[in-house]
């Protein structure tokens, strides 16, 4: 497969070691050699979606297989918030994300490298993904500064003052021994002009390159972020020079950020199409059950959005039939799960009425509960998702989807 | 056995059918026939101590065998907070207490009346206690106003006015559901005059008589609550009419309410002698792992107490080592279990080091496992303590409880 090659090419399924051998070739013709590196992950292909381009896949990692689509629970310091890793996994997540930016923080990447990686530290033996940082170093820290070496900026826990760039990005990442690092980016926020967009996309290539040569050793795979804005052509670039590094998978990163729904899919749409077909896809922090629905269709592999977990603290519940408020007054009384086609915990032993008694009451216990719900509406999502692709009747799976959701009074709750 | 049979008797072990015929028995000389009623709870002494008087016992319950000596975690509002009622099953929890005052404000009694009762809305299938709201109301309550019909208050919630007397005490409890009601009590703060709290240890009697009165139906056994303060001979008072009424079990109230150690023990002491062996005391409120180990020795068969729920909350962690306050800076880098003789979830699965970070990082997960380890702690002292009795051996596991303790470089965390 040369550079460049983008969807539509042939479908590629292959082991091991054939995908090594060619990532080999590819990698030559881009780099120099002292850059090629072992793949430490494994991206196969399954099925493809009809017309549309969704695809059906798997990952290995060395924490084990993902099965794509999948959705990614955030779990930032080091815990998806209020559950268990043994709970995580009951929900059916396969893998999740944690934010550098946090852990870098609190405790610090050093101490949970010296006591043998974040996996064990936080007791989750599953996959893995860290980001980079860079997104909270923009939407997080106080007063920081950008040079082509990296951003300089101030703790949001205590001010004090700290330096990453792309060399202390992959080494943070390295530290916590994660399965999958991101390259370190500038995220830009929205709106921004198309010449700040243009030099950041720049500066996100080069910074790029600086990620992919300064990782030696570990099993780590490396996926680069494609920015851009809302600007199709800097997209393009971005892709362009993100896809010449031969990385193991590409994000689009920077939407969710403001820009409206039609723009978002337009772009997500189009950067797909500039993307090598046989790496894994990543949008990042997009998590609204429609935008899955949506997005999946046209080539993403992965999503992560602290929505599921975020939006069950505040009481706000996925279901079957759209978002449920469920401190309001008509579930006082209701002895109902809350959503009648869900098998998790939460909705084969808890009521209506006590979870919304328990929210009211500031229980903890609603909290979890909540959480445990909303990651298993969204990983059964997934897994309708993945049936619909290997059924190639994805156009059926959406009409159901939205159809199940009319007549739903409530307000959406994100 | 006659009224007034205290402690020193001979050892009452007998079926459900032969009990009940004693206890009609013994019903029939002290109150009006109208008051006879079947007695819901069986309560067997398996074993005495040897020497101090302690006693191993079973008590069965429409939901269930309890274990005795036993403690009762806390379930305030229909949660025992931060663990679900699997994990506390899983801790060893035999019993739950629920907090009458707190349910009847929010979510209401008779709302979970509707819903099939407390064990039903709340997915604890295990025996519960219920206080009688008593001790919340002088607690908690504002703009109290004392008569001898009850008790006129203020919500802490949203300050609406509300009355509990005796039969309003008895109808919440009933439309709960628990397995134990309490009566209902006044609960005088400490230190109080000798004069009030001689009125108030007849007002507390003449209230148990209309509780008992007051039963009608339901599957509930009635404890009343010895009250007295700290004056040996209103608590012997206290004691002598409620044991005329022949309920069944005794407790111990308006204790741990600031006395000093050696007067709450000394108290103890005295009013477990006044009760008739062949019920089980109640000492309320207690819940220190010392003051358990001393009090098992003197005849106490049930706990509760919010200490080690609240303590878990705020970072502290019962040892077989002594306390524990996760947030030091000693624990940052500690691979150890909280307890290297624990076997609860907690210790199994994560290191001090994991849960300082997530105590300090403020994640939920961090008030469950910690609420999960020190339950299992209580859980595990009351199974050390139960063996002691059945060997004979007290003294032995008091003083290894104690020296295990030694060098404990912590201060105490209550």
């Amino acid at each position: 497969m040369k550079k460049g090659t983008v969807r539509g090419c042939q479908l590629s399924v292959c082991g091991w070691k054939e995908r090594r051998v060619e990532w080999r070739k590819w990698g030559r013709v881009n780099r120099q050699p002292e850059q090629i590196r072992e793949t430490f992950l494994e991206f196969r292909i399954l099925q493809k979606g009809e017309g549309s381009g969704g695809r059906l896949g798997e990952i290995d990692t060395p924490h084990g297989k993902i099965r794509t689509p999948v959705f990614m629970p955030v779990g930032t310091q080091g815990s998806v918030k209020a559950v268990s890793p043994d709970e995580l996994r009951q929900t059916g997540a396969e893998i999740i994300l944690a934010n550098t930016y946090h852990l870098y923080l609190r405790p610090g990447h050093k101490l949970i490298e010296r006591l043998g990686g974040l996996h064990r530290f936080m007791g989750w033996d599953g996959p893995i993904l860290t980001d980079s940082g860079g997104f909270q170093v923009y939407s997080l820290a106080k007063l920081r500064n950008i040079s082509e070496q990296g951003v300089v900026f101030q703790s949001h826990l205590d001010g004090s003052k700290h330096f990453i760039g792309p060399e202390e990005a992959m080494d943070i990442q390295q530290s916590l021994g994660s399965d999958i690092v991101m390259a370190f980016d500038e995220c830009v926020s929205y709106p921004a002009e198309y010449e700040y967009v243009q030099r950041s996309v720049d500066l996100t290539s080069r910074w790029a390159e600086r990620c992919l040569a300064h990782m030696a050793g570990g099993k780590q795979a490396l996926f680069g972020i494609v920015q851009g804005g809302v600007y199709p052509d800097l997209r393009e670039k971005s892709a362009h020079d993100l896809v010449r590094l031969g990385l193991d998978g590409y994000a689009l990163g920077g939407l969710a950020v403001g820009e409206d729904r039609e723009t978002r899919l337009h772009i997500i749409r189009e950067t797909v199409k500039m993307l090598p077909d046989d790496k894994p896809v990543y949008l990042m922090g997009v998590g609204a059950p429609e935008d899955l629905v949506e997005s999946v269709p046209l080539g993403v592999d992965m999503f992560d959005c602290v929505m599921p977990t975020r939006n069950a603290r505040n009481g706000t519940l996925f279901t079957t039939h759209g978002r449920m408020t469920i401190k309001n007054a008509q579930y006082s009384d209701d002895e109902r799960p809350v959503d009648d086609q869900c098998d998790c915990y939460t909705c084969t032993h808890f009521s209506r009425a006590y979870l919304r008694h328990l929210f009211l009451a500031r229980e903890l216990l609603a909290y979890r509960l909540n959480t445990i719900h909303n990651l298993r509406y969204h990983a059964r999502l997934m897994a309708g998702l993945r049936e619909a692709l290997k059924d190639g009747r994805m156009d059926e799976f959406k009409e159901a989807f939205y159809k199940a959701q009319e007549g739903n009074i409530e307000e959406r709750g994100d």
